[in-house]
């Protein structure tokens, strides 16, 4: 079987970089260790070897589709709710209490790695009913929690969270969908939903949907949004199910992840719907965004995944196809000689590189978030855990943007390496190329995330967030300086955290003048550059301990692999971080181009 | 029908910006006038509206596949072949005693665009054949043009060019195909090519395909490469035709461009495939690239005009897509408004106008070359020829990379626009997202052209071509700065300049070192650099029209219309031109990262 990922790569950073061991100590994850994680995750790649990666393609060449009311799904769903049921794979975070395992949010990240990996259509299907079951524990009554946890925790039901309707997408506050009070204390629903997400299929017997709901009489925008448990299957006394009026209308056909099912849903078309209230009322909203770290943190890493699955895919290819010559003194070649290997062109260097830069940088981010999230709960003191809860707060949405857009760029380069293959369906580039796509654009695009980055976090508590990343980001720089040959490098980042401030300091003056729009108007060259300057922090992290290993005669890896980690840094920072002096210029030019008053009739 | 490009800016560019009419001025094209140029335009627009754009999509839904040994495309591929034989689309550049037109390359590149615009999977099928003949009618002997070419020219037979094997992509010193020479003349072709576009289909009664070859004991690597004429079916005395021994393999199935057929062709699997030579021995790969500068110019114009659809896609649903609410002071919104239109967001103008700036940069720079290439060839003195045959080669392998690099770029921005949707297949903007996917790697990979670009044009004659390159961008330079709006971004391109100027110098010390490697180690990001300029040069020129046109009331367009260009220019000045800064950073780091010796072990 092909590589796909890099289990030394993820344990480096678990263990070697972040030390996600210092979590056992905390009284939540007391029954683990460093070995119990390593083994986890060893029978998860087992799993992925076995199931996942070898029905990735044919997935993408029979796509979900609809089909006589239907949802057709590929078969390897039926293994996997099963399994996934089995081994716990659904909610391993969950207390013990409710069938999980007590897994810290770092190890399920890294597990979602590897799965991921092997394959990005399939973990969804078990990732959201877990997803929707957490809601439902979190803020559902205890008989919601009986009567539908366990058999979602078993993977026989599936669940999902019906956010986005067609009038309805980035804005929430315009949904429609609503509820009326029965005398039973259930509501009756209302509505459609789009773009659901594993939304409905054969291989589970019933399916709860998580729906953000207006109860008739509710105040205007995201204040009168309800969250409501809204079954396919209503449950009997006697436990038998029973039609909800809940209609599967379609199946969007996408142009990647099209062995990812995502469905059209009308709830309530014969006036036969029931839900029932999550929580309070109109907290809806709230209790959703409670989970939305979570879920951002899990998009980024199916993005770095994909991204990084089509990085050995080019790397493998780049090793064993032969084809042109070196350059020789004066630009000559010998046509007399051998071709050789495409690896050995520095453009094919170069783009390969990049990929592991991108790559390998964005799970660095990605596990640093995860782990900042499992310190914001059970960091032992309330200022550890306001501590953490800011730093997850002001990273989510760059470790949900870079993998996304990076990994995206990533993947073309990758595609470049195979040449005209790349462009063909004999070859994966093309599938990782299609499939990522969609992860700019799930679960808030872009310009949301910016928004949310520039707009909300960079400010928050007069800018406590931002005080504190900068304060990690000092420390890492601390220590790089401590080593000569990353002295340099070390310097180069202080500076980047200065460039960025600075543009900082411009933007927040419009803010100060009541210009709240053109703040954040170029907010997405603001993540641009920060996610740069925030990836650079993880690779010159990545360096240190390399170069401490390589000091210290470390043996856990070879030299070699240590020496590569501090050469992709070095890779960065000469390809990657020098692009913040560009978005400088931009964001701090004195022309202001994008509202709609200041250049009218341009479009 | 949906608008799909833009007459009045395809028309700015070549009567107001080129001034194109200034050719008709020159003994081949003195029965032109800018008018019937229009008019031209204005038919083929009617042609496109009405036979190409419809089927668009259906193409790519019913991709070109292999079904028993034959190739089955879209049938609009035997309108498109009737139709552009009777109307002269099938080379209209040639000399009106082969049934050209004698049209200007400028002119053909614009009706390339309209069509393209249009449908980018169609017009390569009669343009390759137009290639194809023009090789014949170039290099070969009168018996074969009376042969071949009448049939190619009414549309009846297809051209192709193979080039490609499987061992022999980037690489054609490497090609094996072979010839042994008959007693009649013609030569015995053995041997295998793949990707040959529009290389089989039932809507051709033969093909004639131009192919790369080696004569037995010829030279190793590209001095031992000649042209052969190999078709599909011989010609018989009585004009009857007989097979020839050229077997269709399969058809490679891509992620886009599915309309357009990309077959493998076999040759002499029973030793009985007849080729005849094209000009002289060996000399092949010179005549083939001859060609290649209108070949790779073409390959840019669809880049730009897959990229031009899909603008005009995502501005169309931008306009027509209520979503959420503008921002008000102190960052709040009003959540009793209506939704406003997503083209009202700050970030989605920015994406809006991203895409304008590169569309319309690009298609400048494409007629400028396609007009260099007129000039190249009929200006009427020698050094005049001299001059522009430079510029020519100096700006080819931009303007084949732009596009294709930054096309791709543009038609992201285009389907975040449509958020959700632009993922599905119900809209567009996914098909123009794989679509324009090819374009960097057909006809030389980024990879190629930077290599060219830096390893041999810009060296060229001791530096000649770009010496006069400058030389024009300096004169716009010393225009626009005749204007005072101007002069702050002719300032700016000045600068540019100079930071181009010394990366070059920093760089040409490795060449004059010998480590010829080293210099074109980094060539791709000097092409993204001296690209990013060579663009910027274009809108300041355009601007500078503009601005006069405003001044001195000319009313051929609307004054907004010359303010938008303004516009577009700052735009492009403000994002994309501050990109070089990061560029240069990169081109003179001191690390070495990508020559193999340097960094052994790195994967």
């Amino acid at each position: 079987m092909a590589e796909y990922m890099n289990m030394d790569t993820l344990r480096f950073i678990l263990n070697d970089v972040l030390d996600v061991s210092q979590l056992c100590e905390l009284p939540r994850f007391k029954d683990y260790d460093q070995e119990s994680f390593n083994m986890l995750l060893d029978s998860i790649k087992a799993f992925a070897d076995k199931e996942m990666y070898p029905v990735f393609k044919e997935m993408d060449e029979n796509p979900a589709r609809y089909e006589d009311g239907k949802i057709v799904v590929h078969p390897v769903v039926k293994t996997l709710m099963k399994a996934s049921g089995k081994n716990g794979y659904i909610g391993p975070t969950f207390d013990y209490e409710v069938g999980g395992m007590q897994l810290p949010h770092v190890i399920e990240s890294a597990s979602a790695h590897v799965m991921q990996s092997a394959n990005n259509s399939l973990p969804g299907y078990f990732a959201l009913t877990g997803g929707a079951a957490n809601l439902i524990i979190s803020y559902g009554s205890q008989e919601l929690i009986d009567r539908y946890v366990p058999n979602m925790m078993k993977g026989a039901w599936g669940g999902t969270m019906c956010l986005t309707e067609p009038q309805a997408g980035s804005s929430l506050s315009d949904i429609t969908t609503s509820a009326t009070r029965n005398e039973d204390g259930s509501f009756n629903i209302t509505g459609q939903k789009i773009f659901i997400s594993g939304g409905d299929h054969e291989y589970a017997s019933n399916f709860v949907h998580l729906v953000l709901v207006r109860i008739e009489g509710a105040p205007a925008g995201t204040k009168g949004i309800s969250l409501f448990v809204v079954p396919k299957f209503r449950i009997a006394e006697n436990g038998d199910l029973t039609p909800n009026d809940v209609i599967t209308a379609g199946d969007f056909q996408k142009m990647g992840q099209r062995g990812y099912c995502t469905t059209h849903l009308v709830f309530g078309e014969n006036n036969n719907c029931k839900g029932w209230l999550v929580g309070a009322e109109n907290k809806g909203l709230k209790y959703m965004f409670q989970m939305m770290n979570g879920a951002r943190i899990d998009v980024g890493m199916t993005a770095a995944s994909t991204a990084t699955a089509a990085y050995h895919a080019s790397l493998q290819y780049a090793k064993e196809r032969p084809q042109g010559r070196r350059i020789l003194a004066g630009g000559k070649k010998n046509v007399e000689q051998e071709q050789t290997f495409i690896i050995n062109h520095p453009d094919v260097r170069r783009m390969l590189l990049l990929q592991r830069a991108v790559v390998e940088g964005s799970l660095s981010l990605l596990f640093q978030t995860s782990l900042y999230h499992d310190l914001s709960k059970e960091s032992g003191s309330e200022d550890e855990r306001e501590h953490y809860h800011d730093l997850l707060e002001i990273l989510t949405p760059i470790a949900k943007t870079y993998p996304s857009e990076m990994g995206r760029v990533s993947i073309n380069n990758g595609l470049q390496i195979l040449g005209g293959y790349g462009f063909c369906t004999d070859f994966p580039l093309e599938q990782y190329y299609r499939d990522i796509r969609i992860m700019a654009l799930y679960e808030g695009t872009t310009g949301i995330q910016s928004l949310d980055l520039l707009g909300r976090k960079v400010t928050m508590k007069n800018g406590a967030a931002m005080r504190r990343l900068t304060k990690e980001i000092i420390g890492t720089i601390k220590e790089a300086s401590t080593y000569d040959d990353l002295k340099k490098y070390a310097e180069t980042l202080k500076e980047a955290s200065k460039t960025l401030e600075a543009s900082l300091m411009h933007l927040l003056q419009f803010a100060m003048e009541g210009q709240h729009e053109r703040y954040v108007a170029d907010a997405t060259i603001f993540m641009e550059m920060m996610s740069n300057i925030v990836i650079a922090w993880q690779w010159l992290k990545m360096a240190t301990v390399a170069k401490k290993a390589l000091l210290t005669g470390d043996e856990t890896y070879t030299a070699n692999f240590y020496e590569n980690k501090i050469t992709t840094m070095q890779f960065y920072f000469k390809y990657e971080l020098p692009k913040i002096s560009a978005a400088q210029v931009t964001l701090m030019h004195e022309d202001n181009l994008t509202i709609p008053e200041v250049k009218e009739g341009v479009f």
